[in-house]
């Protein structure tokens, strides 16, 4: 939360990660991005559970809810690209991770969205803050919960 | 340092560091940097060592010496964003850690400066070399040196 | 693959490399980049294999072949450059790692290249994906094959 008024954020002085669970966390995402991006809506809607909830106030006025209405957004949203001819590409960095008591993680990234139309230019348009809360599922981590926030959006931002 | 005459750099040869100590200093960067984007500017002045050291020659005419400083620069720089409503982003990445033989850390990374201001668009408008010097104080890392080259300012580079 | 046809991409649930194996091909591209960045040709091309590929399909006409050609080009690279003034950087990130039976790697990156004349704006101006195969060379990752897709180019696109 940032917040004029505190100046020690909840969380500053947890430990960290070890390298084994940081680095799966940093390839989940390599390969989940890539599946999106490289035109795999149904591979993509895979790596978030039955139940998950996609949020992203500042573009869906409802949050999706479950997998069939993720992956129902992500095939249309590929059919659209396709159309267009544009190539789209998701990088995630600035990656932390909190784990929970039961084993869940809590995920935070900075992500920037781009795109290129065939033959023209590079446009990186979008500055995007994801909180993601990824759970075990038969031994691979799934996105239970994602929240994104634009930056410049003007809403509350979440630390 | 970027040596017409040598096509030898010093360094290129020695190991990596251990996957532990590169994924901390890849979680310290991911929070450090998430303090000040989130408006938390005593928390990331906390990430300095009392007598740190801040260097921008392209930015700053002077370096700004010591934590205070550093805090008193952090906490004008917030107040500058709100009045402009600007959301602020750095990313660090290409991360390089170089241990030194009394346990600290030469870390070099490359960053990217970027804002959106309120409804406007994204703009990344800095591409920087960030040199720091990591040392342990209670456990926990913190930055005693920054060294921070913007391309383009035409100064000499560090390697 | 990018394939309309297919919803299940080879290899999606492909178990994740250990930490260490991750975080050394981490470094090695933090380390490989900053040599080319930073004006240093030789010790760039040292980072290919005697006989590595170098494909660009849409920029170069045919392969550079052979680590005596990629030299030449980076060496004549880095005289354009400093001929021009301009600082240039390759981030390389989302990066995935699959092991071969025979203890090589192919390595799937996003990269981005930017530029700054001195002086003046960053631009950020390709978006390309990064298909590498690294093997070792006397206990040292090299490049045997680099295979660059840039976005937006039209071509078939590799998963």
């Amino acid at each position: 939360m940032s917040d004029s008024t505190s100046s020690t954020p909840l969380g500053a002085a947890r430990p960290f990660v070890c390298a084994e669970l940081y680095t799966q966390v940093q390839q989940f995402y390599a390969r989940q991005m890539g599946l999106l991006d490289d035109g795999f809506p149904d591979a993509w809607a895979d790596t978030f559970t039955e139940d998950a909830v996609f949020q992203e106030a500042s573009r869906l006025d409802e949050p999706l809810r479950g997998r069939d209405v993720i992956r129902d957004s992500s095939r249309a949203r590929k059919k659209r690209l396709e159309a267009d001819g544009i190539d789209f590409r998701h990088w995630l960095g600035m990656l932390d991770v909190r784990p929970e008591p039961d084993g869940s993680l809590r995920a935070r990234s900075y992500a920037l969205a781009m795109r290129v139309p065939r033959g023209g230019e590079l446009d990186i348009f979008a500055s995007v803050v994801c909180h993601d809360h990824l759970v075990l599922v038969d031994g691979t981590w799934k996105v239970a919960e994602r929240d994104l926030h634009h930056d410049g959006s003007g809403r509350d931002r979440r630390g």
